[in-house]
C-alpha cells in the first residue's frame, strides 16, 4: 500500500484522483487545493484541506498545479525531507526545491475535465534522485498504467514541446478546418474519418512517410486556387507557412 | 449490376480498384492508365489499356488522375453523352467539358498506396446533374460506404481545403514532433496515444472546447521556454504563428 497526498484540483489532478482512487494498492489521504469545491465529487469531504501547512504523512505527494505556482507551494509545505513530485510537462526537477526528496510523475496526455481517461495506455515519464524514490513512483505509474520510462528534464521538455505541436496545435487545426465546414454550411462529421485515419496513419507509416496533399506535390495550382478561396487572413498565413514547410522540410527523413 | 471504367492507376484509383473488385453487383470491365505496370496485381491483365481512346461501353466511367490532367484526359475519351465522374476534391464539376453526363465521386480520406483502407467508414460526396446518374453514383458509393453526401462542387472545394488543415498539414505537425523527440533522443512512441486521444477528442467535443496547452492559457513562460529551446527556425516559426492564432482566434466559438 502507498499512500499519496494530491497538492492541487486542476485537470489533471482530478484525474489522477478518479484513478489513484481505483486501485487498492494506492491510498489517497489527502487532497489539499485552494478550491476544494472542484473536487466535492471526487473524494470524501474529510480528506479535503486547502491548508499548506497541514499537511499529513504520505508516501509520495504529487504537486499538480499550474507550472507558475510549483515553487511557492513547494517551498510553503510543512514536510521536510519527504517524496515530492510534479506532475509538469516543461519544469525541470529543480523547481521543487532542496526541502525535500524530489521526484517527476509527468502523464503525457491531453486532459479535458468533461472526458473520462482510460490510464492504461497513457505514458507516464519519471524521474527521481535515488533508486528507492524512483521504485515508489514505478510502483504508482504501473499500478495504473502499461507505458512508463525513465525520462530526464531535458527530454521531459523535448517531449512536452513534441506534445504541443502535435497535440495543441493539431487541435488547432482542426479548428480551423471546422470553422470553413461551418462557414460553407458542411457538417464537420464528413472531415472526422479522416482525422482519425491522419492520426492512425502515424502509428505504423513515419509522418514522411505519410505526408500527402498538394504542398508535398508541389501542386501550385491547387495551393494558388485555395488561398484565393480563403478570405480570412489568419487562415491564409497558416496555410502559407505550414505549406512552405512541408515544401522545404517534408520530405527529410 | 453496374459496369464501370476506372481512368487512372494513382493511389485513389488503386484503392477503388481494389474496393470495388470486392462487390458482386460492381464490376470492373476495363482500367485505362499510362503506367499498366502499377495495375498488375490489382486486375487482370486484359482489363487494362493505355489508350483513352479505346474505351470500351460502362455505366460510369471514374477519372482518378492528378488534377492537372483532367481536362485534357477528358476530352480525349472516345465516348459520348456517358456519365463520367472525377475524383479530385478541389475541381467543379465543369473541368470535364460537354461532351459527357458529368459526375463528382470524391472520396473524402488520405490515402497511403502502403496502407489499406476500409471504406465503408469514408465519406463519399457526391454530385451528377440529373437524378438518374445521381441514382448510379448513389448506388455504387452506398455498395462500398456508408456514408454518402450530396456536395456542391463549392461546398466540396471548402471540404477539400478543410481536409489539408486536419489533414496534410497536421501530418507535417506530426513530423515536427517525430523530429524534436528524434533529435532529444526520446522514442517517439511515447508521444503516440497522444496523437490518437487528440484526434478522439474531437469527435465528442468541438475543437474549441478541446483546446488546451500554453497558447490558450496565455501561458507566456512556458511558451518563451520552449521558443528558446527550438533551434530550429523553421520550427519556430510555425510555434508563434500557430501559438497567435490560438490566442486571438482559439476561443471563438
Amino acid at each position: 500500500m502507498i499512500t499519496i497526498s494530491i497538492i492541487g484540483s486542476g485537470n489533471v489532478a482530478q484525474h489522477l484522483i478518479t484513478e489513484f482512487s481505483k486501485h487498492s494498492n494506492l491510498e489517497i489521504i489527502q487532497v489539499c487545493a485552494r478550491n476544494p469545491n472542484a473536487l466535492r465529487n471526487l473524494i470524501e469531504a474529510k480528506k479535503i484541506t486547502s491548508e499548506f501547512e497541514n499537511l499529513k504523512k504520505a508516501d509520495l505527494y504529487i504537486i499538480s498545479i499550474s507550472d507558475d505556482a510549483i515553487f511557492e507551494i513547494a517551498s510553503k509545505l510543512n514536510i521536510e525531507n519527504q517524496l515530492v513530485a510534479h506532475t509538469s510537462g516543461s519544469l525541470s526537477i529543480n523547481i521543487l526545491g532542496h526541502k525535500n526528496r524530489r521526484g517527476i510523475f509527468y502523464p503525457l496526455q491531453t486532459f479535458s475535465k468533461s472526458k473520462p481517461i482510460n490510464f492504461k495506455n497513457i505514458p507516464i515519464c519519471l524521474e527521481a534522485e535515488n533508486e528507492i524514490d524512483y521504485k515508489i513512483l514505478t510502483e504508482v505509474a504501473q499500478t495504473i498504467s502499461n507505458s512508463v520510462f525513465n525520462i530526464s528534464s531535458e527530454q521531459r521538455k523535448s517531449l512536452h514541446i513534441s506534445a504541443v505541436f502535435v497535440s495543441n496545435f493539431v487541435n488547432h487545426l482542426y479548428k480551423i478546418g471546422f470553422d470553413i465546414c461551418k462557414e460553407n454550411k458542411v457538417p464537420f462529421e464528413i472531415i472526422k474519418p479522416l482525422i482519425q485515419e491522419t492520426a492512425q496513419k502515424v502509428m505504423t507509416l513515419s509522418p514522411t512517410e505519410a505526408q500527402t496533399g498538394p504542398a508535398i506535390r508541389n501542386d501550385f495550382k491547387t495551393i494558388q486556387s485555395h488561398l484565393e478561396f480563403l478570405s480570412d487572413e489568419n487562415q491564409k498565413k497558416i496555410y502559407t507557412t505550414i505549406t512552405q514547410s512541408i515544401q522545404n522540410h517534408g520530405k527529410q527523413l
